[in-house]
């Protein structure tokens, strides 16, 4: 497994795990406790959009591991990434073109998990996604994967349009959905290819949109501006898969 | 616009509104305030699996109508539901084949919204849901549809099924989503259609399924069993509209 959810229990550890950066999915809290060093458990929790629930002595004797939780117990995410070569090394196994997402900023877990879910069943070899400004691989991540995360490897990369050009020269294509695109049916997807997705609320970033060989555009018949990303992802990258299988 | 979000303020007013059964989207209380009252709403919101957030008074008094919140407010949503006659004159008026989706136990709401977002830009004429066992039209709903249900007519019925029979005598052809069918991309999903998306967990019911002109299945080359709901519909919604297209 590369993925693996843990607790960490007690007010120290819980409150030193905040102020390292470990992304925390979930706290548990004590209910009723009121004092000083919970209430400063609590702001920091806020600050870091963990969900929050209070619940009683029982509950938390019971998820305890260690017997010793003082009233605070937090779920927090361990995940081992993987390097980009191992994708392209993994294609090669199953002597297939490679097929890889990049996720442009993609911010919502949801539809982190969601994607990489969706990478896993269009048979790609791996999910990349930027260091900064993008949402992690938090337990949410975990869970909306549906398991994914177990399977698909996911890589962080400093810099997204390096990494693209680094990936031209082993063979690959970019293609990304954005507006003003070729229709995605038109398109020629079958060789290596890069799937990138853009951000939930600006979608591509320039310097990556410029580092694409296509634009596709998905076709759009309402009145409304784009699809959910990771029904985007989904869409496209089942267009792929059936330009592939034909 | 059919939907409409509003606010719900004072202690009386909440606690009655939660009583009514009225779908609660979002619950602001003054922080530190921890009377009884107060404290009875926090439980029912818990219970409603509102999203509780604790706020200064300042920005009570900001959201606040009336100048009247006593501590909390609440989000509510209104919205007028369509009937199933209205979408088929849409078709008509659009001299288009029908084209609906049969949602059977969609829970979720972001991915209800997420299917209505798809539902709109696919071009659907609307989207049919049942009245019990799955999501309503909530304000995360309308959030998550990012504004379709403004356009995209939502119609609830007591029986799929009987909804199902009704629309074939008008001609309409059902296809589902499921395990053993047919490969998307090898059926004819041209002509008058409703697309049937099931539940998270369990899928399209026995009796649903039975009611289905066709099965079709999504080629998944991954090791999980199956896409995102909303994904899932997004993909099966696209090969209609890629059929429709050529």
């Amino acid at each position: 497994m590369r993925y693996k959810e843990f607790t960490i229990e007690g007010r120290n550890a819980v409150l030193e795990a905040y102020r390292s950066g470990k992304p925390m999915d979930k706290l548990f809290v004590l209910d009723g406790c009121k004092d000083g060093p919970v209430q400063t458990i609590v702001r920091e929790a806020r600050k870091h959009d963990t969900v929050i629930q209070y619940v009683a002595k029982e509950r938390l004797d019971q998820l305890s591991e260690t017997g010793k939780h003082q009233g605070v117990i937090a779920f927090a995410a361990a995940y081992e990434y993987a390097q980009v070569e191992d994708m392209l090394e993994a294609a090669r196994q199953k002597g297939e073109p490679p097929f890889l997402f990049l996720l442009d900023g993609i911010e919502d877990p949801h539809n982190l998990g969601a994607i990489i879910r969706t990478a896993n069943l269009a048979g790609a070899h791996g999910v990349i996604i930027p260091k900064h400004r993008a949402a992690g691989l938090t337990a949410t991540v975990a869970r909306t994967s549906a398991g994914a995360l177990n399977y698909t490897p996911v890589a962080k990369v400093t810099n997204l349009t390096n990494t693209m050009e680094d990936l031209k020269k082993q063979g690959l294509w970019f293609v990304c959905a954005d507006m003003g695109g070729e229709t995605m049916y038109r398109l020629d997807l079958k060789g290596p290819i890069g799937l990138v997705i853009g951000n939930e609320g600006s979608g591509v970033s320039r310097l990556v949109r410029e580092s694409c060989d296509m634009i596709a555009s998905i076709p759009m018949y309402g009145d409304i501006d784009s699809l959910n990303a990771s029904v985007a992802a989904g869409v496209l990258a089942y267009e792929i898969v059936r330009q592939r299988m034909s």
